[in-house]
């Protein structure tokens, strides 16, 4: 049929981001800063970057105070958020019904990395950045990472840098934008926009920030607690193509580069797996509500943390902050505290070459929707010491006695340091032989890099566990 | 890079479906039962279908009854759906703080059509049936339209006829299988499984049911409350690849093929559309609560309503339902019944021959979300009768003042009448000239076939009127 006349104003999409991402993935040697000097350049701005956290009692909270009526503990100005109650009934796993505190932040804020080719090579502006729950200081950060509380200057503190590129973004510019949620087991609906956004004219580097290739970050997400897991998630939204690039390529990046491709093929079409994940929001009852904080049974609150009768799960902490880098020279705030370091696993393996990903559609009770997709295995192994089997989670015996040739990544990374002290979770990339058994369990499947992908344009379908490893899965060489 | 051996596990989608779906859409003669027969025959159903529904005071709801303590009206096991009290605090909208009653029905429940190839030509299996508050007795119904509470079998009916094939789905054959929301006014968080399920083998047609092609179903669309709200919301998340298709073509149905296509070119990028999602979402920040149906203010009840004190909005009502098609013989339930008959309307527009259509980000306090994407005009005209002009819906007028050769779709069409007493609606698809502006508000974009169609696929992106116009927009000639 005849075409009428263009207007011009129709548009296509960008055909060749995929090659220019994966030309920033394979760059190491000839981006803008060698590894080694970013490293250095962390351990300087560590040292800069005065940074003292105390823990102090409760009492001593500036601005912070538990409300006399509900228990709830939150901020005079009523931004910011609050720790409150959370009363759970489910009718999945041993245990049914439940109350716990939960951190409760309705508002939006901004994860951002601003890229930029440099000498013909994409970039990404990263921001050496201190959190006071982090453990070891300075971590790599995106280029913005902002409340809507910060940005709407409810501290009075300076201006986000860089900000103005994500809120003013020309559509054209934005590669990626899409809210996801954080910890469904620590905060309630809370989610954050991810955005990346492309820059074609020069921006100075402060002296916080460096411009960074996918090549590098790929490197350093190796590195135990170094990018954070707000660079983490942010990352993981990065439109795909680039997965499995290589100088040298190996078996491993092979099926990589057929897992990122739709035409390689895969256990479920991707209708299959969309029907998968409808099922079991549907399979599902959860039911959760907001309390007063000081209606949650089991948990006791002491001068100095919230704590469980049992000691395990988390505590409710407070800090005293002082710090030379940040909008304000000092504060106080609560932290979540959780008990032991997490394990973060997920099991791939190769069929026909192509890499699949055991994902587990997992309930938690501070999703928007009823399940969000995790790790193979996402658990803290002491808080199931002593408990029956019928508690012991799937798949976590055979992480903890993997053979050192299925490891294709072991870091410790650690959660958002502006809401949790220390949380520690080793993440683990572990391969299983091309005939271990396809999904016996109704909540799991096998998904290719290409499918999460996909689901990771939209929200609330892959945790934020599940993201950071899928950003560390996408630079294995 | 050589590619391992194969070992058969890895499927492809199947790139026939376009194709025969396109078949189905083109045939109105030559299938299964001639349009004058389905006519005939929903006549003779209706008929057949004894079905005297009266109004009652609340006082004669059988197993219905307002709690002494919060006024909410709820069905004595506990299930079906219960009207309660909603609070509403926004940041949008001329009116930001409200309460009102709501359905709360927190059950997901199964929309499902059947389809079959029949002489090669894919057929739908459709319903002929009644609900209490349909305006006109028997419509055209899905194949299975259950919720939770009828196929757990509460109220120990019969049982729902070819239920089978959507709760045992193989998933290789399911076509489509996604949470879709309700009427966001009038349900606090609804959403239905919207399924499509292809079958192999020989089906028997009761006698409620007969097989319809595509293009049977376009043609019965435009037939004044005919294809109920659940036809409607399915047939909107049916695969694409069919829009347009027609013996001889027109302008429009060319403007349809060309929309349909991903190559036609958009005037914003599918990224863009994600992103000003995204931007809509957060922009508002809207809190929902639940509260005691007596506490909410404005509203009275009386011996047989409940009601706003201005008249307006809806009312809750009971009925006394007698039939002898149903899986129970005769009960008695609670209805929404709205006030008025709404507007809801979508302007389109040919951008160098490719059809888009003006879509709005609209907040509505029962979604799961904040927004979702509504038609460009939603209301109900007389509840704007004596308001000021800062009240007046965007693009009302233009709608009100359409001239006859712009309108291409024009048919009144009713909502759930399970849930809703003569609950109607004037669908319009009303064609504006190419050059008619671009969304100067933030909160509205235009979009084409296919963009709407790939956002179909996933939960709380289109609301439940938009889908209705985009299953009669796709049967356009």
């Amino acid at each position: 049929m005849a075409r009428p006349a263009g207007t011009g104003l129709l548009r296509k999409p960008d055909t060749t981001l995929p090659h220019r991402l994966e030309r920033s993935a394979r760059t190491e040697q000839g981006a803008l800063h060698p590894t080694e000097d970013l490293l250095a350049w962390i351990e300087e701005r560590n040292a800069a970057q005065l940074h003292d956290v105390r823990r102090i009692p409760f009492a001593e909270l500036d601005k912070w105070r538990f409300d006399d009526a509900t228990g709830d503990l939150g901020h005079a100005s009523g931004k910011f958020f609050s720790i409150q109650g959370l009363r759970v009934h489910s009718d999945y796993g041993p245990v049914r019904t439940w109350t716990q505190p939960i951190i409760n932040q309705p508002e939006i804020g901004i994860l951002g990395i601003l890229v930029r080719e440099i000498d013909g090579v994409l970039h990404c502006l990263m921001q050496a950045k201190t959190e006071p729950g982090n453990v070891n200081g300075v971590q790599l950060s995106p280029t913005v990472q902002a409340t809507r509380s910060n940005y709407t200057r409810v501290h009075e503190g300076n201006p986000v840098p860089y900000l103005e590129h994500f809120r003013d973004a020309d559509a054209q510019h934005v590669l990626s934008d899409v809210l996801q949620s954080e910890q469904g087991s620590w905060f309630f609906r809370k989610r954050n926009r991810n955005m990346i956004v492309e820059v074609h004219g020069p921006v100075a580097e402060h002296e916080d920030f460096r411009w960074v290739t996918l090549g590098q970050l790929h490197r350093l997400l190796a590195v135990d607690n170094l990018v954070n897991m707000d660079s983490r998630t942010v990352l993981s939204c990065m439109p795909g193509g680039f997965e499995g690039a290589a100088e040298e390529p190996t078996g491993v990046s092979e099926s990589l580069e057929r897992s990122r491709d739709p035409l390689s093929g895969t256990l479920h079409t991707t209708a299959e797996v969309r029907s998968w994940i409808t099922a079991q929001q549907s399979e599902h009852v959860v039911r959760t509500d907001l309390i007063p904080l000081n209606a949650v049974r089991r948990w006791r609150r002491g001068t100095h943390d919230i704590h469980h009768e049992l000691g395990t799960f988390f505590n409710v902490v407070a800090v005293d902050v002082r710090s030379n880098s940040r909008e304000v020279g000092g504060w106080t705030q609560p932290l979540l505290r959780p008990y032991g370091t997490g394990m973060v696993a997920v099991l791939v393996k190769r069929v026909d070459g192509v890499l699949h990903a055991l994902m587990n559609a997992r309930v938690e009770p501070g999703y928007l929707d009823v399940v969000e997709l995790a790790p193979t295995v996402q658990c803290t192994p002491e808080n199931y010491a002593g408990l029956g089997v019928e508690y012991r989670p799937p798949f976590l015996d055979l992480v903890l006695d993997r053979h050192p040739e299925q490891v294709l990544f072991d870091t410790e990374l650690s959660e958002e340091g502006g809401r949790f002290h220390e949380a520690r979770n080793r993440y683990q990339i572990i391969e299983v032989d091309a005939d271990f058994p396809d999904a016996d369990l109704p909540d799991y499947r096998w998904l290719t890099l290409h499918q999460l992908t996909e689901l990771l344009k939209h929200s609330h379908y892959v945790n934020v566990q599940a993201r950071s490893l899928i950003a560390c899965l996408r630079g294995l060489r």
